[in-house]
């Protein structure tokens, strides 16, 4: 199904595209402090998933990626502030993330809290008044999507029962409560606002948002393998922290056996349901795969 | 000038339909924790004076204030977060708020948060999704406004800079700076955003800024005042603490009676330049002269 196409050329590509925008994005933040600690993290480098399918759903709903641009970098950075404020002492107290210091560690607690905030309202800002040449229509219909993904119904509802879950015994459909919610919300509004950009159908937006719930679902379920698997240095982050603070994961639940083959049934779901676009879905077929493989 | 306008009762009714509009925004926010945490700090009283703002300056333009209430209330929302974010051990450590304690006193550090971030994406919920009957090129350009206020241009900027300041002799520019990011900012977003929902033009746009400076200014000037003069009884939260904290204020760096002066002038500025607009400005004009009493 991807005969001739270059993923790994198109992934390069894009992550360098991607990397410039970022880079850009941030240059008259003051104090100079604040504008530190922001770029320390939203520059920190990652495989900038999340962009990148915000600029491939838009070339599939027949857009032109430039335009999504600023989306993908506000993607990134509610991304970002989302690590940050989850990394601090109050929340799960990390020391490490990327294979760097956390953001606090660094800056300390109070610009890390406000480097946070300042990356969630910069997001908006980049859609609102930085995305030239797309109909406001569509702008706001982004704001609304990223407001809902950024907040109680998204990244903060699944937070909080993070926190709350911690030490306990969790059943299964709070577990894919939180990871809907802290992962899946934000993969699925990628491709929702990027198609949204792009001048998608409804039908296409309803095929991507079951597109996204499959590969969020599948990317945390590895996430949980990887925590078990793999060691502090591949992961550049306390290994074995899950399992350590108690938290509830799939392989705790389901086994490692029935973790992957749960992953992979997910990323098939979400693959089938893009077929009708054929090869103008190729990329975000690609990715499917990429985000959920074992050494991503 | 306000011969014939009844400012207490035009107050007291404009603050009945912003509580009414803030008890009903929060309704479907999970978990309950959360749900409860933002509640607590966003309806906890308080004068309502931005979203009072706002429903004025809609008015003023020739507007339908009901039209400006989501954003009115989504003001208030990106103020209580910026309390609530403020108040935190980790910058300026308060017990109490409106006299009664601290949100992270009550749900504690995580989940005072992470309420803050909540009710901050909330806010650009309300203007981009719950605001019925608005053009969207006028919430685009509202989002864009409060995308500039909350972040490193105004609040974040201006409290990053206020903790830089602690215990260090600082100038009155720095002064400004603060108080032009931490209070001013958010002031004028308020005139900002409801005239451009009633569809202002440039001229009164621009007047409103000057205006919107000048109260902005002397309302924290009166702050800085009322925080040595007052008891902790009045203001409901610890006084003399910006003395204890030796944080530079207006009285520390001008003495209290020019700090009087500065304040008076900085409001008669304010007025003098909605004058062209005559009766319709009476309600900004009314609460120019009761943001800045002594006893508001």
């Amino acid at each position: 199904m991807t005969d001739g196409f270059d993923f790994k050329a198109y992934l390069n590509q894009a992550r360098q595209r991607v990397e410039a925008a970022l880079d850009g994005s941030l240059a008259p933040e003051r104090p100079e402090s604040l504008r530190e600690a922001m770029r320390y993290s939203l520059l920190a480098g990652g495989k900038r998933l999340r962009p990148i399918l915000c600029l491939a759903a838009c070339e599939l709903a027949g857009g032109d990626a430039e335009h999504a641009m600023p989306t993908a970098v506000a993607l990134e950075m509610i991304h970002t502030m989302s690590l940050i404020h989850d990394d601090l002492p109050a929340m799960d107290d990390d020391d490490l993330r990327r294979g760097r210091p956390t953001n606090h560690k660094v800056y300390g607690e109070a610009v890390a809290i406000l480097a946070g905030d300042a990356l969630l309202t910069r997001a908006f800002e980049m859609v609102a008044l930085r995305s030239p040449g797309v109909p406001p229509e569509r702008l706001l219909k982004v704001v609304g999507e990223l407001s809902l993904v950024a907040g109680a119904p998204g990244l903060v509802g699944g937070q909080v029962v993070d926190l709350e879950s911690e030490g306990k015994e969790v059943d299964f459909d709070t577990l894919e409560y939180i990871h809907l919610h802290k992962t899946g919300a934000l993969l699925s509004a990628c491709v929702i606002t990027g198609a949204t950009i792009g001048g998608a159908d409804p039908a296409l937006i309803s095929a991507l948002r079951v597109y996204a719930r499959g590969i969020g679902l599948a990317f945390q379920i590895i996430d949980d393998i990887l925590d078990i698997t793999a060691s502090s240095e591949v992961l550049g982050k306390t290994a074995g922290k899950d399992l350590v603070a108690d938290k509830t994961t799939y392989p705790k639940l389901l086994g490692l056996e029935e973790s992957r083959r749960r992953a992979d049934a997910l990323v098939g779901e979400a693959k089938d349901v893009l077929k009708p676009w054929e090869q103008r879905a190729m990329p975000l077929l690609a990715l499917a795969d990429f985000i959920t493989s074992r050494d991503r």
